[in-house]
């Protein structure tokens, strides 16, 4: 899709000329540092995507969209921590390069940077554009603290979990595309379903995630390959055998997921092997399926450009053939 | 002073009156616990001054007063990590009354709680309220990252000591005002000579705190006298004695203040005492002097209400006269 090819190199230039002062060194360096990782631009193109398929111009939602990407990156760099992460696209984490009051303040002015590109919305829309980041700022922080609560429960339900990933992850898939589309000039219903359309890719884009986890490329994951399973993560995979297993193999799965310590490498091919065995892997691809037909379906609205509408639905079936 | 006290009494309800969701609890119930620990609200009742003083009604700036004291109460959590400070207001702290993980994410939430204030100043002003708003979060960010590196170095300056405590502490005081005074429709000569006449304030305010560690009343001052002797802070105290001393006193400074452990009562008793021969104590009370003079001069302007010109003035001595 050369036209998202495209949008996605004159984000990732906006972002490259994103200026930050040099001194504090210790606070604008990982800051420089996480931005020059990369990574997809996921959020900025469907800010901007958002803004275009109601109408409007890609410029209207630039710097809302860069803002998007800052806060995605300040909530990656303190989740790091949180989650004692050692790599983030195969290279050292912020905490892990830096220390971990490195990763806090840097973080910290980030999240203020994202707050001040989201207020260079059109003045017009400024405050719902800000009500949507804001509300999505903080189902995130819930998201991710729903996640660390789950670790040391042992009756997450499906459902539960499905929740979690949405506020943790697709909540701001969606807020995205709604900033995008309020900055356009778009009506409440037409930015809704946007908003929806995100969130239901959203939540098909952490399956993907969490069966990457297991089933990924480890050369091109750019994470641990099983860092879900070593960490005793309740991903989808994991609910999804319990639930499907007999109470012998549930019974085995309970003993690679005590908090004792296993040789990681025997823990995470055993798990894997359950997996197999249960099909979950096709499982997760069955319930991602799900979500991406819910997620199209908010596409069917005549208000929508078909140019860029074409566009979104190619983006969201490339997330999901993706292997990092 | 009444009016301040019932100034005072009404933001503090204002805060108890603000409704944090239930759950996640380890997200909500360090927020709940840190606004409840209580503190003189010294920048909401700035920021609501900076409304009257200017003519403006008390509501106009009260919700951006309070998204101000959310923004400091979440710079405490996250300083008192960084600092590893185990009290605050002689309570635990959060991070470590929970962790450090639960002081990090709650954090976050209470910044984006206080964009949320912030957000719902008046529409006519709101950009301009944001930007001032950001502006200063992110210096008080830089501040606190210089005043990590000092701890660092050999080489600070008493002027970039000062210029650390303007951008940790003063700026926020100068902000709060000048957005109390945006609320009310003040144009911006008024809003400005304000906001100085806060970050005058502000050095002063923070001379006085560093007063407070090493001759404060330990039952009164909050936190434990001495801290900063004891984790080698370049205070001003510090930094006037060093300049201050002859060879054999700054000898004896920098062997108390190098990086090997010292018995912590001997080492503030030895460093009290050096401070004490060299007049210390009315050196820093002078310089506090002169930047409460500075702040004055900036309310000399018949644009303001003299009542609440006085009570800002009464505020800011009662300021100078605290002991915790």
């Amino acid at each position: 899709m050369e036209a998202i090819r495209s949008l996605q190199e004159e984000i990732t230039a906006a972002i490259e000329e994103l200026q930050f002062p040099e001194h504090p060194s210790e606070l604008y360096d990982p800051i420089r540092y996480t931005l020059q990782l990369g990574g997809k631009r996921m959020r900025p193109v469907l800010c901007v995507l958002g803004s275009l398929v109601c109408g409007g111009r890609s410029m209207d939602a630039l710097k809302p969209a860069l803002g998007i990407e800052l806060f995605h990156n300040f909530t990656l760099l303190h989740d790091d921590i949180m989650d004692n992460a050692p790599l983030r696209r195969n290279k050292p984490t912020v905490f892990s390069k830096w220390n971990t009051n490195v990763a806090i303040l840097s973080g910290d002015v980030m999240f203020a940077e994202a707050f001040r590109l989201i207020s260079e919305a059109p003045p017009a829309v400024l405050k719902r554009v800000i009500d949507c980041f804001i509300k999505a700022s903080v189902e995130v922080c819930e998201g991710q603290q729903l996640d660390m609560d789950f670790e040391l429960r042992n009756d997450v339900s499906i459902e539960s979990y499905l929740e979690m990933i949405r506020m943790k992850t697709a909540v701001l898939l969606g807020a995205s595309l709604e900033i995008g589309a309020l900055c356009s000039g778009a009506n409440a219903e037409i930015a809704s379903r946007l908003y929806s359309f995100g969130t239901n890719l959203g939540i098909a884009f952490q399956l993907h995630d969490d069966l990457l986890d297991v089933y990924g490329n480890p050369e091109k994951f750019g994470k641990r390959v099983g860092g879900d399973i070593v960490s005793n993560k309740k991903t989808y995979l994991k609910l999804k055998a319990m639930e499907m297993a007999d109470a012998r193999v549930q019974k085995e799965l309970n003993f690679w997921y005590s908090p004792q310590t296993h040789n990681e490498a025997d823990k995470v091919e055993a798990v894997r092997a359950v997996f197999d065995s249960l099909n979950i892997r096709q499982e997760t691809e069955a319930l991602m399926d799900q979500y991406f037909v819910s997620a199209s379906r908010f596409l069917e609205h005549d208000s929508f450009r078909n140019e860029y509408k074409q566009h979104l639905l190619h983006l969201a079936g490339a997330l999901m053939q993706r292997e990092s």
